[in-house]
């Protein structure tokens, strides 16, 4: 029977068409490079670390980094739009992100996907949008699990947990323990929404306002809800692998923040002493207008929007002030947005918005 | 701020009460060997692989093995008992037992807990559960994940997936390329019906007779229905590992398989060439007593409950003839409960119950 790498032989049922199967497979063959050890029927994804004139890099004190997220309530949009190839993007990205943060570059991951029905064209949409994440991240999808469960999940209903592992040299991981005053806030455009402050989204405009997905909305320049709401969220894996790698012996990234539940505000601490603050200006980066249309329609008072969304700046470099314009020329030539939004100085780990 | 290694911020309630946070805390980091690196309010769990003279082994061509899995609907008796402090040994089980097929040994695990609302001791008595399962597999509990999501899960109504990552020497990976005719089939015994086939369960028990969870059962013994029910999926690593270690060169041990859904008919021909049968022989082993129950109950027919549940065997090896007798013994010295039920025939891969 054809299978594909570790999906679980009870995930899909056995009548699904080949069509399906033949889909999964290659999206997710589409994902494994000479690392993946390919197991047909194996209980367990295989996946080689080292040791082989195939790899570019070889580690001497690997660490493994590993993470697990949902994309939270971003699955019932995609489920109001009938649109599922776009939450594995998102489900991806919130894990990989994550990692980063730590200095990681990640190697594989594996999902699980839970349902009311193992509908085979359901199920080859999220896998290749998980596949389709995964190749933005560099990373191998190595395994997965599907699950049928009609007692949990109503019909048309669905959940998704990512895990994804990484490696970083022992010396290298990043933990923020060398920020210091005088640092400089660099921050990289979102891509909207990405995956938090969903349930917020959904009561602003599906319960107080009675919009619909497909509805053309003029504060968004006529783009379409749907469209704005499951845009997936970005995956700052290739410029920040790239930063990094540009710095052999002492690295001018202190720090890094995924900009995630909490924002700015919630988030930045994290990784910044306990002795220093965060000062931000206001006006440093543009604030992307689906922002501004769910303030004003909640109302939502302005700290709460900093508090639930990224407010347009999805991951956070704290870089030696030295190394700033370097810095920002390297991760532009990546394509991305840069902005110098704030600095660190003494304080006692607050987030200030100027 | 006490945090708890990677469970994220969004988690547990700022308002949960420090004796749960406490609760968590201590139940995770019991989990802790030398290998984690803590790195409190990181975005990631820190595993270190390798190189060090506190570890007792490094590799040289490592295979990461990594492996997701739920609990299926077991969850729902959960439920039902009020009892959240078993079934996460069952999500480590699902996942570290399909990782010993492929030769590895657990190092470190991660959970996605979903639920309708993140009431604290509910969740400490969840992470508690996984704990307990992680140190069973001597495995390290680095990260986590708790979502509350109301509009998917419904009041006391939660979902979990588990992800473990193990590692095995290249040259020590167990794919059953080396079963051969002659071979013999090792069960060990299971400790129940372990996580699969409990929307079968759940259907005999609650729907056609209308038993109760804490209702007393005369056909197994005036044993508590949910006590055996939620009885947890026994974990092998500890025998399985022990084993293969004996085996410096060449193993005798040329397949194993985990009895989870599709039971010993859909799970060992996975690991077997396609041009063997395996034979089981009936009576070998015990078939322990709540399938003999849930087979009349239903009543349910014999190869039907040979597809859905283990019948007692949660774990096969198949092993060179020559070496029985000291893998036995080996296995029995580990607490095991060792069955020889079958051999390795000529065949087109399929199992046959004589």
């Amino acid at each position: 029977m054809a299978k594909f790498i570790t999906y679980k032989q009870s995930g899909v049922s056995i009548d699904a068409n080949d069509e399906m199967v033949g889909r999964i497979r290659s999206s997710v063959l589409a994902t494994h490079g000479p690392r993946v050890m390919d197991l047909p029927n194996g209980f367990a994804g295989l996946f080689r670390l080292d040791n082989s004139k195939l790899f570019k890099k070889n580690y001497k004190k690997p660490v493994l980094v590993a993470c697990t997220d949902g994309v939270g309530s971003k699955v019932k949009l995609a489920e109001a739009a009938g649109k599922f190839n776009t939450v594995g993007i998102d489900l991806v990205a919130m894990s990989v992100n994550d990692m980063l943060v730590q200095g990681a570059e990640p190697l594989f991951f594996l999902d699980y996907l839970a349902v009311n029905k193992l509908a085979p064209s359901l199920i080859a949409e999220m896998v290749e949008g998980v596949a389709a994440g995964c190749k933005q991240a560099d990373c191998a999808l190595i395994g997965g699990e599907t699950a049928e469960m009609p007692d949990i999940y109503g019909t048309g209903e669905f959940d998704m947990a990512g895990f994804a592992v990484g490696v970083v040299e022992k010396d290298r991981v990043i933990t923020g323990e060398n920020v210091k005053k005088g640092d400089v806030v660099l921050g990289l455009a979102s891509s909207g929404i990405h995956s938090n402050g969903y349930s917020l989204v959904r009561h602003i405009c599906f319960k107080q306002h009675k919009y619909k997905m497909n509805d053309r909305i003029k504060e968004l320049g006529l783009a379409v809800l749907g469209d704005i709401l499951l845009e997936p969220t970005k995956i700052y894996v290739r410029p920040v692998v790239n930063l990094l790698e540009q710095y052999k012996r002492k690295s001018p990234v202190h720090a890094m923040a995924h900009i995630t539940g909490g924002g700015l505000v919630g988030n930045i601490p994290r990784v910044v002493p306990k002795s220093m603050d965060v000062v931000l200006e206001r006006g440093s980066w543009p604030i992307p207008e689906v922002f501004n249309f769910l303030q004003e329609k909640g109302p939502v008072e302005e700290r709460e929007m900093y508090r639930v969304f990224n407010m347009g700046i999805g991951f956070v470099l704290i870089v030696d002030k030295k190394t700033v314009g370097e810095i920002k020329t390297t991760l532009e030539e990546s394509g991305e947005k840069v902005y110098q939004i704030g600095q660190i100085t003494a304080g006692d780990n607050k987030v200030v918005i100027k």
